[in-house]
């Protein structure tokens, strides 16, 4: 008989990796806000559930892959939340990018009802969490790092431990997705610079994508804004502008002066200011400074 | 018989890739300001010149890999410079990084002079050259490109095209130093603030450089940064202010707004007014964010 | 028969305005966290109360001169706070420096217990006010506005009216404080730049600071900066960095990009960074710059 | 019989100081590069000269107001310029805002010729030149200093002195320019921010512009950038570009890093872009952050 594990949140991410969990042999019990949702899994192998508490209900494991620090919240703190059903010693995997405070906070809270926390925020697009390609950070104590290894390698090609604080595995994601967007300021500058001397974006990006950058950031990215081409939005400028004033927030708390995390926050509010807040977070960057150029 | 070609300029970048011409089967007529350097190459495959003029003396290709715009031009137009020797017909292949201006006027001169100038500035440390893994960045008219590339194939692994105008590769080479400044700051920013959450320095570098971010530049100077590791100094803070003045000077003369160049030109201008001009120039990112968060 | 007021805060800037109105002819029914500083005012025209409550009891104003938010908030509201005893129709005027949406959470808490709230912050040090020098920035509806005139011009060298809105006496006095901060950053620029080309720092200030600039922003700091005098500490790095948070997150809320606010909340993070969370703020831009410039 | 001096540049502020020289009982040899501009003044204590060289003959004092230092050096170096003819031991008098570096080689040239350089830039606009109110910074050898002093009172309302060698004058003035842009950029933040939150931006700019920031920049500037208002053109933004690139390679060359330098040379820099070049450069400022505010 197959192990049931809780699974909520079947977004763009949620979904691929909920299938992933079905193909490695779990049985899943969903949660989603919006039910429909759940038909895109295979029904012999999930039991839909009406509230996080229905799906925490009996399971070693729930993962939660969710939007913001409010949603996580609500979803294991509220009247149907995980913690009212959430067997004792069992795991909750949160793959979201949250705050680290917040994950703290979540962390104390399980711990008062006798189950447990693991922060495990990923890197990788739909795509990647399709092709088991997602990259995981972990942090909590070692041994839920342990029991939780078999059903994220299902998901992914790599584990990577910072550590048993809670929230040190958000700063990592974090620290990441303001890498991603200073890569993509400085790929619109360098190719904006470019541009102007009469070379091809697409030829610099290329050039850069397949020799001394030739990491999954700069190919992707480096296509995108050297085409300028931001449709169809994989990510919002709005909620990359959250994610950068996250950064902002622990560089004040750590004082951490970070001048090119302001950049970037500025970067992105002018798109919001103009109205682009719905627009690919890439355009913010590539048509930010184009428009400064008078391009 | 061999064919004999030019070469100037036994730097640390210079000598292994003179060493790849000879293995593979040229004649290097070779000049060098210090003659003593000569001595580090197979003496059987060298001629050792006294002058610019006489290395270019017969050849059909001169190679200069210099230091800067002042130097590469005094050898080409010097007394006893390229031009009073190189036959009609010849094509100097100049790989320094110096301003597309300086790499325009050379052309000129080449023209009037009845011989070519082809722009050929490379990407890769001395390692690199030494196992034949430059990248070369080409401009200039489509026949030179091809006629030099058997001989430029033979100390790298990719030749890429950036049009016939001389500057062009030019800018792109700056343009491609201007990105590897913004990621050691983007890399030096990231990593002080996850050390001030308590997370390893190193831990945090070899996820990114394994990961998402796992091109060469993160992967090396990622590791100098997390480590605080700058010796032996590989490229000074000096001459990357320098380099970063040119991609001010680029911005400015197109008109191109570069925050983040500005960004970089003061963080290696503190590093010159605190007296470190003479360290490695991932030091001037990587301390210079670590001190002014007080570490 | 004297009229009787409420006045609630002794520092440094309250005890010269409690003076003021003394001297006017108002009693003052006074309360201070720390009962000493009572002392400090003429005991035969102040009555010493031992809560918010007892000092607004009976009175048609209440002045509060406090430090942030939280105890604005806290002194309005509290158990024993001001609106447990304010008469209908009286008027709170509060000269703090808050955010714009305490100021309207408080406007409204007034609005439901049938007083009235005044936003009124000041420009000025404690000289001025000792000088009556201050100038009032007011915001909230015209009729309380009129009210407090004669009150406040007890104290103050101009009143400005900036709308009926509580919050927006706020914003303005945030935004001088901005411009003050800019102010002390463009000085300690330009006094460094010209001491490195062998010019007395002080020549510098004085002659900008009785010419184009002579307004008393650059004739006080330009003096400090100038001379690198930063004792006695006038005002903390770290009340000037918690105005620039201030500042920086109306900028956000606003969509507004104020690229200079983010470089003076890196200058000051910076003094917090390296322990100077205590020292005038003027010196987290006099020595900050200077310190980048290898001084 | 009057003392006769030489004049040199009827632009905008020549013209004004001319005049103020006549009227101080000054016979002026008069060139301008557009004759025409000579009859603006009062012909019968003017003599209209053809050449530099014509109006440096025979006097004391020959006094430039000229637009860049290429002009400068022309007129003071070229075939007929005023080295030819000046007599030994006179003093140029050279008010234009040049680089300092330029300064220097013009003083020396003087002195190889027995004649001497006062660096003299001042400070104001066309109608504080006509009401005999410009500002004068001084450097070079003090006697000189001291023989020109009451010419330069005919015209200004305050002298001061920056030191013996011939570019600390120019540095001063340099810095003041600055300070203005920034002032500017400061001023559009700030003004752009309130107006967000629905305050008059007039009214703001009147309120720091009659109280803490009371000086002429923040009167005069304030206004124009609080009302949008930037015709007639005052000063373009090609040459407030310029002047901030000076100041840019001032930072350089003396290891001064100056973030907000840079900050305003990509504000000026992005309204040469889009085609602003010849527009007012308070537009720059005040429409750069309007724009990036999505206003």
């Amino acid at each position: 008989m197959k192990t049931k594990i809780g699974f909520i949140g079947l977004g763009n991410l949620g979904t691929p990796i909920a299938r992933n969990f079905i193909e490695a042999g779990y049985h899943l019990q969903v949660y989603n806000r919006t039910v429909e949702k759940t038909k895109e899994l295979d029904q012999d192998n999930i039991t839909v559930c009406h509230s996080p508490a229905e799906a925490a209900n009996g399971v070693q494991f729930i993962v939660t892959v969710l939007s913001n620090d409010t949603v996580v919240t609500q979803t294991t703190t509220g009247e149907e939340g995980i913690l009212k059903t959430l067997p004792k010693g069992a795991i909750h995997i949160s793959m979201s990018t949250i705050a680290p405070d917040t994950a703290k906070h979540l962390s104390q809270l399980h711990e008062q009802a006798g189950s447990r926390y693991l922060t495990s925020p990923v890197f990788g697009r739909p795509d990647a969490a399709a092709a088991k390609k997602l990259w995981v950070c972990l942090s909590g104590a070692q041994e839920i790092q342990e029991a939780a290894r078999p059903l994220l390698e299902s998901t992914s090609q790599g584990i990577f431990n910072f550590g048993e604080e809670a929230g040190q595995a958000n700063v990592v994601k974090l620290a990441g997705n303001f890498m991603i967007q200073a890569s993509m300021e400085m790929m619109a500058e360098a190719y904006t610079l470019t541009e102007k001397f009469g070379i091809e974006r697409t030829a610099v990006a290329d050039f850069f994508g397949s020799t001394i950058f030739n990491a999954p950031i700069f190919k992707n990215y480096g296509k995108l804004i050297a085409e300028h081409k931001y449709e169809p939005v994989g990510f919002t400028s709005q909620l990359g502008y959250k994610d950068a004033s996250l950064v902002a927030k622990l560089s004040q708390e750590s004082q951490t002066p970070m001048p090119l995390v302001a950049l970037i926050q500025n970067r992105l509010l002018t798109a919001l200011a103009k109205g682009r807040s719905e627009r690919d977070w890439a355009e913010a960057f590539g048509k930010g400074v184009s428009n400064d150029a008078g391009l």
